[in-house]
């Protein structure tokens, strides 16, 4: 290890931009992965990566799920830009480690050895794999591997509960900021009407959960087909269903959607996009009241510009918000409603276990 | 003449979109812009389009600026699609014509004869060109055509006005969404201070004058260059700046918009993006109050996972809005600023001018 670099750092990482100058992290094409630390910063050793919903698809999808190719693609991403951010999709994920070193300006709060979990996306986190790789199969999105990876001053993380499985705990916080910000939207509404699209899903069950927490009036899950129907059916807790209505509809064919949401007590006063496919901007729009409805948006590959101008050809007159990752005490909420719903916990358990059966 | 056709048509417009099946006009390939109207739509004979702010410069690069090489361009997305959607930004435009034939059940309530501009994109339009363009010299996002344009019974069009020259309203109606949002986001909040980043262009300078209605505490304009510094101070009324502050930064360097909001009066509680160029999303965010201020990007160049993926990477509590380029009484309000401020008039003509002589 070499000695830390002695000038001050940025707490948003700006040190760490190599190119383009003068952007930020997230925004760079690529970052210095160094080991050695700025006094502000926390170096982790990497446990897991947890690829995000639309990167390890993509990746899937180009590579023809060939584990080998898959592998070196992630490599190669790391290898060049010094974090992994998926060129075509321009996500990242998230990951888990234990602390390894802490410098002495750090306001992060965390002690050497502790197992943690980033909250920030791995498209802005410095990162470096010494393993190439070779403990993961390419057949699920988490990706066992060594290295490490670094935490700026203005970072987050959080230590891992002890209470959880390690891969149930990270692919609840890798969504954590879908339930946080559907429960401040839902919360600021009386009784609404609260359709989740893709609600068999990780983000979206935990929404639904949210929404139902936060007040919502009826929750309406969306879902692809009879099978993940089942799946969200299955969800309840004795007496308490987890969604008041379950509708099927392809979330890219807009009527559809907007039929179906409609016939399960909709239009919905809040929908919340959480299936990561690209098209399900219209649908969504339809699906809301006009005026006054606000569409929450989580999916990466929601396309800025069919939802702006997809609102506009429709003449409605919805809010539409950007998902943000982050909404404070995202951690706890999502963790507090996996341990509290046993039926979220199994569709999450699920999805692990399917995931690491992959095709 | 053909005679209509005879089957019910949708409001959406669903009936004109030939692939893919299912899909909104906006999110199709390819419309069926044949000129015989369904009973509820509304044919417009073409005046001039008006190319959006992301199309047109994406059209100039891509051909070197060349007249013939643009025209061409044009004509063949029309020709292809049936709608003037550009493949690349997604984006559109709108237009401004003559009532030409008007359905029995349409809902609009135009009359033949009447001018018109539409308040929907032409990324949702069926058109027809029959000219070539002859009159278009490719030096302004203006272009003058002859052919057709299909309005559907959901689609919003509004009657020009008598007092302003055609391509000064045409030019607030193409923006006329954002000082509207702006308007009502900045009327929700208690004196807040507003940063308009773009403030001497079309959307920015309207957004700039909304925002001073709606009751802003300070509104700080972000221009370019000093240049564009000073189109702004002059566009006063005696005694009355349009911006309290005017500061000078690249919207793309993060840090330096940052640090020009703060220094002009900042963070700003409302943050409104105007600028037309990729990569203003992480300046965005890090101009804007956290926790708790908003951020609405009006730019069809803004990345939705680089807005998602920066404010969580910033750790910031902003909400974020996607400009939604409906709003009631949008119209309205933008034509109402024009002949309220002669100083954004005079921005408006500037810029007019200027695009007629781009180089």
């Amino acid at each position: 290890m070499t000695a830390p670099p002695a000038d001050p750092g940025s707490p948003l990482g700006l040190h760490r931009v190599v190119e383009p100058a003068g952007v930020l992290p997230q925004a760079a094409w690529r970052l210095d992965a160094r080991a050695a630390i700025w006094p502000d910063e926390v170096r982790v050793r990497l446990g897991r990566l947890n690829l995000d919903a639309a990167s390890y698809p993509q990746l899937h999808d180009a590579h023809g799920g060939d584990p080998g190719a898959m592998r070196s693609a992630v490599l190669g991403i790391v290898a060049e830009r010094g974090k992994m951010q998926n060129p075509v999709t321009g996500s990242g994920g998230m990951l888990t480690g234990v602390v390894d070193e802490v410098g002495p300006a750090s306001p992060l709060g965390l002690r050497p050895g502790e197992p943690v979990a980033t909250l920030v996306s791995l498209s802005l986190t410095p990162l470096a794999i010494t393993d190439g790789l070779a403990r993961w199969d390419a057949r699920s999105e988490q990706v066992p591997c060594a290295g490490h990876a670094i935490l700026f001053g203005r970072s987050i993380a959080t230590v891992l509960p002890g209470d959880l499985p390690g891969p149930l705990a990270l692919a609840a916080l890798d969504v954590c900021g879908a339930p946080a910000l559907t429960r401040r939207v839902v919360a600021a509404r009386r009784d609404p009407a609260v359709a989740v699209i893709g609600a068999a899903g990780k983000s979206g069950s935990l929404s639904v959960a949210a929404a139902r927490r936060a007040g919502a009036g009826r929750v309406i899950g969306v879902v692809r087909d009879e099978r993940e129907a089942a799946d969200l059916r299955s969800a309840a807790r004795p007496g308490h269903a987890l969604a008041d209505a379950v509708a099927v509809a392809d979330a890219r064919d807009s009527v559809a959607l907007a039929d179906a949401v409609a016939g399960a007590g909709g239009p919905a006063d809040v929908t919340v996009v959480c299936v990561d496919v690209p098209g399900c901007e219209g649908g969504a729009v339809l699906a809301t009241r006009t005026p006054g409805g606000t569409v929450i948006f989580f999916s990466m590959a929601t396309s800025f510009s069919a939802a702006a101008l997809g609102a506009e050809g429709l003449a409605a007159d919805v809010s539409m918000l950007i998902g943000n990752g982050y909404v404070p005490g995202h951690a706890e909420l999502a963790l507090g409603l996996i341990r509290d719903h046993p039926g979220v916990r199994s569709l999450f358990e699920n999805r692990i276990h399917a995931e690491g059966g992959r095709p």
